[in-house]
């Protein structure tokens, strides 16, 4: 029993390791170190974009913590604050990063990490959920109320974030350019572009009765019942674990977006590129692992559900905070004027979101068409 | 019995006065002294502003009794020439406007208010009675095909509404201005607007014969049946009730319309937002207070096609007959070029009809999605 | 029994010829005259609108040929070559057509036959199918799943052919002018054209392992066995067909291209005009001709398959073959930057093909309204 039972308990703890580090909480522990390492970077004025690239694998654990702190927060409070909790803290990373480059003045990465965000969370997200769940799963089915009910809200936040920019061509204005740092806008695209954020607050919070309260068995809360969660945490574990999230995503956010112009220059990179693509793909490391997690187990709803809903909530209640956050913060408030190319991705990618789940079913090849829009965006993107 | 059952008398009375006055026939009544006031502030050039207010609310109760005698008439003449008869009357209101707009040369006005009689049916007809409907029943289920049909017909609409404008900008000229009012095209614009409203009117009589003959059954005409009107009218009654309604709509719309320029000045408000939202809401009252009646009765099939169909009407039927009326009124004929703000809010609401409707299904929440991309086209035309 | 059996004897004769003639297969023989007629007055140098015409004519039943001798070699070779087979060469006459266009350096002809292609089998051949076979049945029904994955792959196409005019416009640069040749764009432009091209090919790769091999049982391939054809071909006749129609396609292809610019002066037609419908409806004839045969049998399934697939196919197939077969043939490397026209009908006609068969279900009227809006763009297309 000697060796051959060492090296089978010793396999045993390998296994188990390794399970931990695949699962959807224990792989980000592995960035861990990059958060230390980009910190020591930064207070040495290292390169920036060694700066930005750890930093940037630093979000990721710190956001995954978030998301881990928020969950068990949430199924300790009730299914009402409960979900309110988990859908207002869900996409707090991306509004911390757009928060330190709002403050940097980079209101044009702020919007391109805006648009990022939605397309990756629609393109990517869903494309790959879908993609490896169908290799698993021959057709997937999911609650095509529910996801018509977010596809919905997606184009109401499309019209909300086109239509500024329809007035600047009317009024004879032009729209953005990709390269700008950022641009002020009349006062008029200010009024309307607070009014349109009241508005989306207003439909978001409805949005949230509808779904928590009214309706709320249209959204199976199944969440973390699925057995790969150890034990729960206690109230006090979870907020403190929020907090120190809460301030890590803030720190390794303030040390990326400070780089990003720098570094942009030095991968050659713009920073429209890095704003749209790359943050928007650190921003969402944690919904994508937990998308294609639920996917690859045959939870299409939940897949579905985290990567519209949360596209959805980019649009309709972080955009609208930060031009808000802007009248007090940055160098002057942010209209919603978006560029050529965030309007077309947009536009296009909420009719490519209504198309692929009005039928409540899925497949691989679906999912490989989201990847391939997404590649076809990131493709042209990359060329500005 | 003496007094308590006066009182008692005395209740039944109110309340049946209070009943007829909130029923759908009875309201509008309410604002018949307006038109003698409008006739009189008019006839003694008082102030455009206050013309313009008060002729804009006798256009109701006249729209409101033309739409009645219509549907009197439809009933007592068989389910062929009934049907076309209520399709036909059914947006006369709207028509009588235009055509006074075009007579006095506003024909931006009159384009106007053609995207807004569409968008109005769409987001707030539609909106109002999915929210009011859906505030009393959880899900509210309505015929799908039906539905279908109707959106795309205004699909269709939306190709033969934009493409002059793409031929403009193509050709290197440019889309009218919102403040303008009343721009010259080219011969070839208007070779193009005749071809194209020759065409619409084409499929909107082959629609007649689809949903009147060929898939009646598609459409349930239990339109008058639901037991809130009192007797039957007499044709006779319905005939003459319908020439006088005619001759007041005619009467309130072309004092409305002679005040336009002057009162919307007075109010601050551009031509173009009267005439895309105030015109708009005042020629579509009566569809408003009818399609929220059926809603809240959970005849959601009735809502659904008074909204869409007469969306769908406005574009198939009433923008091109305007088209060709202008070749005989006002100053130079009309093209259907339409301005960028009217040309994306046709494209989104028509990319939204299908959305809210291809699933046969409503909640309050879609209601009030559709509110919000009408308060969120209304503020940004306010800005114009 | 004398001259009755006689007289008998011929009706049956002439029963059966007219049967031919009529049949998918008979009555492109007709045309097979016009292809010597061409040849001889391409010979002799006659007036390019006849040769035009005449050559026009010509391909149809040599693209007839080959649309029945793919056929038949797929029916001899199991279903997946046989598959593979049939939705390869399926477009073989377009792509023949479109390479001789780029030899003569008519890439804008060349990018209007493509949207030609794309909309005439969205609107011409699916309404006409529709429309025959609604007149017969009253609803039709066909596979949603199938149809819409093939409509998901035209609005990823979309997304493809629409990017790099966003992105000359958003460098400042103009749409290519309808009536240009050729028009030669920034190495940028031609690189994102190859790129998504590659994208293109690879998705349309991955669509026929989707359709062929891991979900064919959604895709009904019961092409051959309705009973119309008579024997099967052995594998060396359907060779030796294959070879002698491609022969001709090319020779008619070339004649066809050589006399477009002077032609189309002659007839009055822009060249842009010839490209988008002339063209495009020569180079369909054939699916054409057999999805309507389909309709009018209630084999929805094949008609919807024939026309939606077949647009699929030239964007993600013959449109990306051409982009990189640019680079060894013509003037310069063609990048997919469309104009505006184009762009419109591109964008309007994916929106209506979704529309149209998201429910599984058609009508004459719907086959009428997708005939209505070919007309709309075709009227418009006219005055360009």
């Amino acid at each position: 029993m000697g060796r051959g039972g060492a090296a089978a308990h010793m396999l045993r703890r390998m296994n188990r390791f390794r399970k931990f580090v695949f699962s959807s909480e224990g792989w980000p522990l592995l960035l861990v170190p990059f958060i230390p390492i980009a910190l020591v970077l930064e207070l040495s004025h290292a390169d920036a974009t060694v700066i930005f690239i750890t930093s940037a694998l630093g979000v990721i654990p710190t956001a995954a913590l978030m998301g881990r702190a928020t969950e068990e927060l949430a199924a300790r409070s009730g299914p009402g604050i409960g979900g309110f909790l988990n859908v207002t803290f869900g996409n707090a990373p991306e509004l911390i990063i757009a928060f330190f480059a709002l403050k940097e003045g980079l209101q044009e990465v702020v919007k391109a990490s805006i648009v990022g965000s939605i397309l990756g969370n629609i393109l990517l997200v869903m494309g790959a959920a879908m993609f490896v769940g169908g290799l698993k799963h021959k057709v997937q089915k999911f609650d095509r109320t529910a996801a018509n009910v977010q596809s919905t809200m997606l184009t109401l936040a499309a019209v909300a974030l086109v239509l500024p920019a329809v007035f600047q061509l009317v009024s004879g204005g032009g729209l953005p350019d990709p390269a700008a740092e950022a641009v002020e806008f009349s006062s008029d695209e200010k009024s309307i572009s607070v009014g349109l954020s009241l508005i989306l607050l207003g439909t978001y919070a409805a949005g949230l009765l509808f779904s928590l309260k009214t309706h709320k068995d249209l959204f199976n809360p199944v969440h973390g019942d699925d057995g790969e969660h150890g034990e729960p945490w206690s109230v006090k574990k979870a907020v403190i674990a929020l907090g120190i999230a809460g301030a890590a995503v803030g720190l390794m956010s303030e040390i990326l977006v400070g780089s990003i112009s720098e570094a942009s220059e030095g991968i050659g990179l713009s920073p429209f590129f890095v704003g749209i693509i790359v943050v928007a793909i650190v921003g969402n490391a944690a919904e994508h692992w937990v998308a294609i997690y639920f996917a690859a187990r045959n939870k299409m709803d939940l897949a579905v559900n985290i990567s519209i809903g949360s596209s959805a909530q980019i649009a309709l209640f972080v955009a609208p905070v930060l031009v808000l956050l802007s009248f007090f913060i940055g160098p002057f408030p942010m209209a919603l004027v978006f560029n050529g190319f965030e309007l077309a991705a947009i536009l296009l990618s909420v009719i490519i979101a209504q198309q692929v789940t009005h039928e409540g079913e899925s497949t691989w090849f679906e999912g490989l068409q989201l990847l391939a829009v997404y590649a076809i965006l990131g493709l042209t993107f990359y060329f500005v």
